[in-house]
């Protein structure tokens, strides 16, 4: 069955997307804990990060290097938060996420509930960034 | 100057090692959020993970796979989460924390207090689940 990470990626449901590459797919998390909440994907649909080969696994966070760098640029913070936790959703992703103190990767916090247009200035600043 | 992980890897501070290779140490974190709760860490002193060369940062993230994959198999859960944070010691350093839920991977949980003869039972399980 087709995950709602497989039906972004083919376009079925939109997504603010940061960027993708022949395997990768990057898009906002529209429920962010931060401006610039990020998650980056693998094309293909393996529930387990880890159950990823070696390579698809390398280039996944290799990927996300580039989009953390990106972030915090647009958004600048001590550091770029990275989570896999995976229990939500059964398709491997990365949470990339601006944090200035440990409790900005809390996942029980209250989430941002931004416009429309909010979002897409945030996926153009990243996008800029991108270099 | 040296961080306290540099310390653990050079044996100026005891650890509980797990597994080393030439770039890439792994011990487990003695303010454990669960039993398997393990760091995993270069052994060059960069304080944020992204500023790794893309090759070095690779390895790191292959060798952490490993482990992830040991620590599962150790101690059963519906995954191994992941997390880089790192506020608190400037020395990049990704979180292995076996989960059965999201909360399982919040940092302000109460830590797990265990003697030092559990500390090296986890240690031994580990090791001997790295095949």
């Amino acid at each position: 069955m087709e995950t709602i990470f497989t039906k972004i990626i083919n376009g079925d449901i939109p997504s603010y997307k940061i960027a993708e590459n022949e395997s990768c797919y990057a898009f906002l998390d529209i429920s962010p804990l931060a401006q610039g909440h990020t998650l980056v994907i693998p094309k293909r649909q393996v529930d387990n990060i880890f159950d990823l080969a070696d390579d698809e696994y390398q280039e996944l966070f290799l990927f996300a290097k580039k989009i953390a760098k990106a972030i915090k640029i647009s958004f600048p913070c001590i550091k770029v938060g990275v989570a896999v936790i995976g229990i939500e959703v059964p398709h491997a992703h990365i949470h990339l996420v601006p944090i200035n103190k440990v409790s900005d990767l809390d996942f029980k916090k209250q989430k941002l509930s931004l416009t429309k247009d909010e979002f897409e200035l945030i996926t153009s600043k990243i996008i800029n960034s991108l270099g």
